[in-house]
């Protein structure tokens, strides 16, 4: 399982003394671009030298607890599905090891030339089939 | 039917050229900022002077094309459903007439003395009841 | 003189309840952005179309009131200096007619494919001195 | 000296492909809050517990290389003056130990209760006295 650490930042947080909502978003991104990097295929590469981009056509979030500046987050990052043109993470969001917050995001393959939905390469394909063997492995591990 | 006006910022495109996708769910907290201020319950008199809060329990949004710095597009706000603690806002993004993105929100009542759930109060119902009305009434419109 | 209409939006506060220092710094290029639109070189197609770039290589503010949540600003954009490959914006932010903040940004112009310093575009160079003179008419009528 | 390490994120570019020029002011902030924390003054501390603010007056910030996602920085904290009611701090960003931009705020402390300039606190002055004298050190090693 993919761990991002993460404070939350003044910044990201309100008026109303709270995280504002769409920085969660923020959030779960910089755990996925991480993880995107430990693939070797981080977004520095990817948009220099791949002919594909990765973009976010579904993106959702629960919100279960407050979170405040200073907060000391992990960000949990799974695969939830792989199909033919597109996949799914799911992010959880753990403060002192409680649940404060869950989110999903849709990805689809798009080919920089056209523009057009592509196959997912088999480079991707390969390294979500590995973080999701590790998922499954960590979650049986939990199980036993 | 609120409509909010915004014209995409360079801060809120990425190095993939288009705009980052949390930023859409900033751009319709805008828009429903917005809307609370035209039913007089805006946030600065929210903070001050309510007893409650009204925090994102859920949020989700699709994208349906790419969206570039200097896009001018108007954000749809209707309300989706009135609960006994909670109600929902949905929202339509458009550039030049044509559906970009949509999105949802689900917000809670909270006591900002208690921090706990309470019943909506009856000048939000009223607030959200009139927008109501008003999405009916235009819809009704655009089928005559 | 240029003149740029914004209302703070709860995103560009923090839990101390009062704008977050850097996004002054967001504020002002929204509104030399606006300005750039007008003088037809916006953005979108600077970054298509153009062969150069406009960065800045040094910014600075001073905040002189707090700002909350909701509060309608003015920001008047003004050139200050026009060089053989740089100039200057200056920016002051109005609330109610009285100054809460003013800001700079030194911009260079940059070849885009050879990443180096060039002069001035001479569009660029016009457009600026029209900024410029309008500035001083508006000055000229302030003092009579 | 403090030092903090960051990784630009994706949503801190733009569509020019750089690191956007507010962010820098986002990012030394953080590099800030990291260094409040070790005095064990952090945010979360301050704005519940003590009875002052530390607003900032001024800040500034030169760039010095374009800077891309994924780039790993230091950013290097010092603190430049300590005055009666105000003090500064200055900021130097590093990419593969090479001085990429720098950056200045300068804070005053205000009463939570007035809103108005009072004195240092004394805690405050301490732990500045307690960085500078170790930023002094540092430098004095690097003469040797």
């Amino acid at each position: 399982m993919f761990a991002y650490k993460v404070t939350i930042k003044l910044h990201e947080t309100d008026a109303a003394g709270l995280l504002f909502f769409s920085q969660q978003f923020k959030l779960i991104h910089d755990a996925y671009e991480e993880l995107l990097e430990s693939f070797g295929i981080g977004f520095s590469v990817m948009l220099k030298k791949k002919s594909y981009f990765l973009p976010i056509v579904h993106a959702e979030s629960d919100y279960k607890k407050p979170l405040f500046v200073g907060d000391r987050l992990i960000i949990e990052v799974t695969v939830g599905a792989i199909g033919k043109t597109s996949f799914t993470f799911e992010y959880r969001l753990l403060k002192n090891k409680v649940l404060v917050g869950t989110a999903k995001t849709v990805h689809v393959t798009i080919s920089k030339k056209t523009g057009k939905k592509i196959p997912l390469p088999s480079e991707m394909r390969k390294a979500l089939k590995k973080v999701l063997s590790h998922c499954e492995r960590s979650l049986q591990s939990k199980l036993i």
